[in-house]
C-alpha cells in the first residue's frame, strides 16, 4: 500500500526545502509530518510516541540550522523519524526497521544528516561536545546541537558530559526534551526537579524578562558570552530562586518553553544560535503529541506494533492453539512466585519495567521491585550493596545495556564474589533494533571474569529452574541468566521448581559420529535440525550445555571421548564465546576433535526480523542442519592437516 | 625496623577503644594517627596524601558511628589507611600493599569493618544506598555512610546514585570530602561550583542559622525529616541563594565545614546521625594535611614511594647504567612528537595526566591535550565525536578503568568504525594495587567486538611504531594499544618511526619442535627463557604476535604447518585471550597441534610486586622455560588422546 505524504511534505526532499517555507507554512508542515509518521508507523510498525513529541522541534532545527554542516545529534534516536523524513528518506521510510531497510535509529552510514549513530541513551552531549571542540580546533563555525530527553539525563554519562562542557567554550546547544518519560514514566530526583522548575512562575518570569532584554541587544561579535552572563546575573539578584542545577554546572540555561509552539521554537533557536558557548534549552513536550491515545498511555504507545490509526486498535496476533509465553513474562511472573516464598528477593530494573516485565512485581510488591532510571552502573552496584546484606537481588538488564555496567560487575560484584543474580534479557540477536541492541558480546565479556556463573535456559522451564537455583542460599556466585527477546517454546510453562546443579549440562540425545553442543534457546533450532537430518539418515548427538561457565567438564570428557566431530551453537559472538570455551577445554585436556562453531559472526549484524537474522548468521535449524551435513561429508580426519 | 605508634594509638585495638576516649583525647589520637601514617608510609610506601586528609574524619566516624554494625563505605579507598589502623590492623599495617600483606584498599575479606571492596571511584553512594535499603527492609536501624571525594563526584555513577537516593527515604549520609583534588587537580564545572559554594558567605550564614536552629530542637521520633525540611525552607525564603545542586537532587545539604576540626566534625556527625533520610555533609579538607610538602605538591605526594620523613627527600633508585624508560613516558613524549607533525592529533585522559604521562602534552599543547576528570564514559564518546570530524584522538585509559566505558567503545566507536586510538595503560598485572587494578580482561572484552584492532608492543620502539601507525590516515579502525605499567627494555628508546602493517606479527627466531607465540611485553620473558633453554639443548621458535586482533593468519599457518607444539604467552586472562584466538584459528583451519596457554589464570590474583605476581601466574621467564620443558617431555602426540 502506497502511503502518500501531504502536499507540502511531498515537496520536501531535504532541509534546504524546509528553509524555503514561510513561518506560516511550518504549521502545515508539522501537521503533515505528524500525519505521515502516524500513517507509516500504524502500517509498518516502529517507535511511535517519541517522534510525535518532537515534530515541531525537528522542523525548527532543520529550519534554523544549516544541517548537515551544523551537527545535530539525537540522543537514543527513537525520536528521529521526523528528522529522517525531512532529510531525504521520506520515500523509503516504510522500509524502516525492516531487513535491508532504513535503520530505526540515526546511523552515520545511512545519511550525512545522521552525524552520530545512536541507540543507547545519554551519549549525545559527549558526542556533540567532541564535534564542537573539533570545529573550534579546525576554525570552522559549525554549530553542534544535542537533543536529549529527561529520561536520558538520568544516566551519569550525561552529567559527565555537562560537567566537562560547562568549563569549555565549545559552541554547543543542549536541548533538553522534557516529556517526563523514558519508555516507562521517568523516575528520580532530577525528574522531580525538572517538574518543579517547569512550574515555578517566579522563575519563569525572570527568565522571560532576561530573554526579552537579550532580544533587544545587538547580537554579534561585541555581544560576548561574558556580557550576556553579566546582564543575566544583574537581573538575578532581584529574585529568590536565582540558581538552577544546570547553571551550577556552568551551562547557560534557557526555558522552559513549549516544545509544540513552532513559532516560539523557531524564534528561540534563531536567537540561541547567535549566543556562543555551551548552553541548554529546556523544552516541554508531550510524548505521543497529536495522537490522543498515545498521549494518554505513553508507555503502551512507545512502540505499539501495528494498529488501526482511526480506531486506535492495536492488532494482536491471533492463534488457534495456546502459544508459548515470552521469556520476559516468564521472568516477570516467576520472580513474584519466588519472592512470595523468599522475603530476601528484590527486583531491580534500570528503566525497563515494561520491557523486562518487572512491572508485574512493581505493581504487586512495590517495596521490593525498583525502577532506578536509566543508570545501569548504579543498578549493579546498588544490587551489590544489597547483596552484602544478604538480599537476593535479581538485577534485570538487557545484554547490550549491561555493557554500561561492565566495570561494576567486575569490580563491585565479581571481585567480591557477591551472589547478585543478573537476568540478561535480550541476549543474542534482537531483531529490528539492530546492531546497537543485539546482545552479542556478554558470553565473552563475562566469561573472562573469575567467579562468574553464566547460564542460558533452553526453554521456559529451564529459565524458572535457573532463577530458582540462583536465589538459593547454596549459590554464592554472581549468577548470570541470559535469555532472548520473545517467545519460548512451552505453552504450559508453569512447571514446578527444580534445583539445577551449577555447571551441569544435559544430554538430550545420543548419536553417531558427531555431537551438537548448544547453549540456550538455539538448542531448539538444533532439535529441529536433528529431526530433519534424521530423514537423511544422519544422527547427531545433542547436548544442552546450559552453562557457558563453569563448563560441564564431565559432559565434555564424554563428548570428546566419543565424538571426533563437534558442532557448537550459541546465540552470541563466535569470537570468545561458549565454543571458544570448549576449545580451551580441549587444549587443556589434549583433545583434538574437529570443531565447528556457529553463532554471531565477527562483523556487525544489521537489523531485520529474528528469523531473517538467524538465517543470515547460519544458526537457525536450516543452518545447523547444513553445517552438520558438510561436517559429515568432510572426510578429513583428525590430524591429517598437520604436516 | 619496628615502627611504634604513639601511646594513645598504641592502645586502640578497635573502634570500641576510640569510643572510650574523651573529646579532648581525640586531638591527640588524630596527631598520633597522622604521625603513624607518615612513619609507616615513608618506610614501606603506599598512598599518602589522601589518608592524611581524612585523619580527623576517620576518627570522628568511628567515634560516633557504631561500626561495623553501621556501614562505612570509603570511595576509592586510597584514604582508608587511618580507618584500617583504627580497626585492628595497626600492627600489620607495614605489610600494606605487600605480597600476602594487607590490601591498599578496603576489602571485605580482610575485615568486617571493610563493608565494601573498592579501588575504582564513585561506587560508594550506590553501595551505601543498597545497604540502607536492605537495612530498612530488614527492620534494622543500622546507618550507612559513604565517604566520597570531589574528584569521584565527577563520575556519572555518583550522580546516578544521588538521583536515586534523593527519592528514597533511605537512612544514608554522604560525606563529600572536598579537597579540590583527584590524583591530579580536580577539573570540571562541579569543582568550580563547589569552590563557589564553599566561599559564599551569605549562603554559609544561612546554613549556620538553620543548623543552630536545628540544634535546639528535640531530636527523636517526633522530629521528622518533613519537619526539618519545613523549617529549613521557611528560613530559606529570606535569602537569595536558596537552592543548591544537591538539594535540587532532593538531598538535604549540610556544610561546608572544616574537615580538620575534630570537635566540629564530631558534633556535626552526632547531630546528623539523628536526622533520618538521605543527606549530604560537605567537608573541606586538605590532601596531605599535616605534612607540609604533601600539602604543597599534592599530586607528587599522592603516592610518593619511599621518602625521608624528616627532609622530605623522595628516594629514587640509582642505577650504574642507562635504564629503559617507563612505557608511560614513551607514550607521553611520543604523542608530542607525533602531534607536532600531525595537527589533527589530540590527547584525552580521564583524570590521569600524571599516571599516563599525558601531562607533558598538557603543558606543551594545552589546547590539544584534555583532562576530562574521572569520567571514562564521557572520555570515550567525546573522542568518538571528535573522530567524526577527522581528529586523531589518543584516548589514554588504564585497562581496568576502560571497563567503565565498555559500552561506549562498542556503541559509539566500534559500531561506527571510528578510528579512535585507545592507549590502554596498565594492561596486564599491575602489582601492588591488586585485583581491582589489574588490566586482566581487555583482550577478551575487546576481541569479541567487530572492527577492533588490538595490539601490544613488546618494547618501546614497537610502542612508538604502533602509535605512529594508528594515527595514519590509512588506519580506519578503532585501534587499541595495550602496554603495561612500568619500564620497558630499551634505554635508547627514541627510534625513528616505522609503519607497522596492521595484523602483522614478527618471527623473532626459528626453532625446533615447539613455537612460543607471545603478545606484548612478556615476549621479553620468553626471550630470557629461550636463552636459558638453549643451555639445555632446547630450541623453541619465537613469534611476537603483536596483534591479538586481527591475527596474523599467514604467520599462524606457518607455525601450525611446522610445529606440533605451541605455547602462547600473554599478560591477560587465559580465558578468552590471545591464546584462545589462536585456538579459534586452529578450529577454523583444522589444525590439531598441542597448545598450552600461559597468562593470568581464572581466579583473582592478589597484590604484590610485579615479579612476584608474574612468577605466581607462571609466565615469567622461569615459568615459560618450565612449561616448555614439560611440553617437550610430554611424548603424547597429536590425536592419541582421542579414543
Amino acid at each position: 500500500m502506497e502511503i502518500a505524504p501531504g502536499p507540502l511534505l511531498k515537496m520536501i526532499e531535504s532541509p534546504a526545502d524546509v528553509k524555503q517555507l514561510s513561518r506560516e507554512q511550518l504549521h502545515q508542515l508539522c501537521d503533515e509530518l505528524r500525519q505521515y509518521i502516524i500513517d507509516v508507523v500504524s502500517v509498518h510498525g516502529g517507535h511511535f510516541g517519541a517522534s510525535l513529541g518532537v515534530v515541531e522541534l525537528s522542523v525548527a532545527l532543520h529550519y534554523i540550522y544549516n544541517t548537515p554542516y551544523d551537527q545535530l545529534v539525537w540522543d537514543v534516536g527513537h525520536q528521529a523519524y521526523g528528522h529522517k523524513i525531512l532529510t531525504g528518506r521520506k520515500d523509503n521510510f516504510s522500509s524502516n526497521r525492516k531487513y535491508n531497510g532504513l535503520s530505526g535509529f540515526p546511523k552515520r552510514s545511512e545519511s550525512e544528516y545522521d552525524t552520530f549513530g545512536v541507540g543507547h541513551s545519554s551519549t549525545s552531549i559527549s558526542a556533540a561536545l567532541g564535534m564542537a571542540i573539533a570545529a573550534r580546533h579546525k576554525g570552522e563555525n559549525r554549530k553542534s546541537v544535542a537533543v536529549i530527553g529527561d529520561g536520558s539525563m538520568t544516566a551519569g554519562m550525561a552529567f559527565e558530559a555537562m560537567n566537562h562542557a560547562g568549563v569549555t567554550d565549545a559552541d554547543m546547544l543542549i536541548i533538553l526534551n522534557d516529556n517526563n518519560m523514558s519508555i516507562d514514566p521517568n523516575v528520580g530526583a532530577l525528574r522531580e526537579y525538572l517538574t518543579d522548575i517547569s512550574t515555578s512562575h517566579t522563575y519563569n518570569r525572570l527568565k522571560d524578562d532576561i530573554w526579552k532584554a537579550l532580544g533587544k541587544l545587538p547580537v554579534g561579535k561585541k555581544f560576548t558570552r561574558d556580557m550576556a552572563s553579566k546582564l543575566e546575573h544583574s537581573v538575578k539578584g532581584f529574585v529568590n530562586k536565582s540558581s538552577n542545577l544546570f547553571e551550577a554546572l556552568k551551562l547557560r540555561y534557557f526555558g522552559p518553553i513549549d516544545g509544540h509552539n513552532i513559532t516560539k521554537l523557531v524564534d528561540t533557536l534563531q536567537d540561541l544560535k547567535k549566543i556562543p558557548g555551551p548552553k541548554i534549552l529546556h523544552i516541554i513536550t508531550v510524548k505521543g503529541k497529536g495522537y490522543s491515545l498515545a498521549e494518554k498511555d505513553q508507555t503502551k504507545w512507545h512502540a505499539p506494533g501495528l494498529f488501526d490509526k482511526i480506531t486506535g486498535e492495536i492488532y494482536k496476533k491471533t492463534f488457534e492453539t495456546k502459544q508459548p509465553p515470552k521469556y520476559q513474562d516468564v521472568f516477570g511472573h516467576t520472580i513474584i512466585e519466588l519472592a512470595e516464598k523468599n522475603k530476601n528477593i528484590f527486583g531491580i530494573t534500570p528503566a525497563m519495567p515494561s520491557g523486562s516485565s518487572l512491572k508485574f512485581m512493581m505493581e504487586q510488591m512495590p517495596d521490593r521491585a525498583i525502577d532506578v532510571g536509566i543508570c545501569e552502573q548504579h543498578a549493579v552496584t546498588l544490587s551489590a550493596g544489597m547483596a552484602t546484606q544478604g538480599l537476593k537481588v535479581f538485577c534485570n538488564i538487557y545484554s547490550s545495556f549491561m555493557q554500561r555496567a561492565y566495570d561494576q560487575v567486575v569490580h563491585d560484584v565479581a571481585i567480591q564474589k557477591l551472589p547478585v543474580i543478573f537476568c540478561l534479557d535480550r541476549a543474542g540477536l534482537v531483531g529490528e533494533d539492530g546492531p546497537t541492541h543485539h546482545g552479542a558480546y556478554d558470553i565473552p565479556y563475562f566469561r573472562c571474569i573469575p567467579h562468574m556463573v553464566i547460564s542460558a535456559p533452553m526453554n521456559e522451564s529451564e529459565l524458572r529452574n535457573l532463577m530458582y537455583t540462583a536465589q538459593l542460599e547454596t549459590n554464592n556466585h554472581p549468577f548470570v541468566i541470559r535469555y532472548p527477546r520473545g517467545e519460548g517454546v512451552m505453552p504450559d510453562w508453569k512447571t514446578p521448581f527444580e534445583e539445577i546443579t551449577i555447571g551441569k549440562g544435559r544430554k538430550l540425545k545420543d548419536g553417531d559420529d558427531i555431537a551438537i553442543l548448544t547453549l540456550g534457546h538455539p538448542g531448539n533450532f538444533a532439535t529441529t535440525a536433528i529431526r530433519e537430518l534424521k530423514t537423511e539418515g544422519l544422527n547427531p548427538a545433542h547436548y544442552d550445555m546450559r552453562f557457558a561457565k563453569p563448563l560441564d567438564e564431565a559432559l565434555l570428557h564424554e563428548v570428546f571421548k566419543k565424538y571426533a566431530k563437534v558442532l557448537t551453537v550459541e546465540d552470541g559472538t563466535i569470537v570468545g564465546g561458549m565454543g571458544s570455551a570448549v576449545l580451551e577445554f580441549m587444549a587443556q585436556h589434549n583433545y583434538h576433535a574437529t570443531v565447528k562453531m556457529l553463532g554471531i559472526p565477527d562483523r556487525l549484524v544489521e537489523h531485520g526480523s529474528l528469523k531473517e537474522l538467524h538465517r543470515e548468521c547460519g544458526y537457525d535449524a536450516a543452518g545447523i542442519a547444513q553445517t552438520v551435513r558438510e561436517m559429515m561429508k568432510d572426510k578429513v580426519t583428525v590430524g591429517t592437516l598437520l604436516q
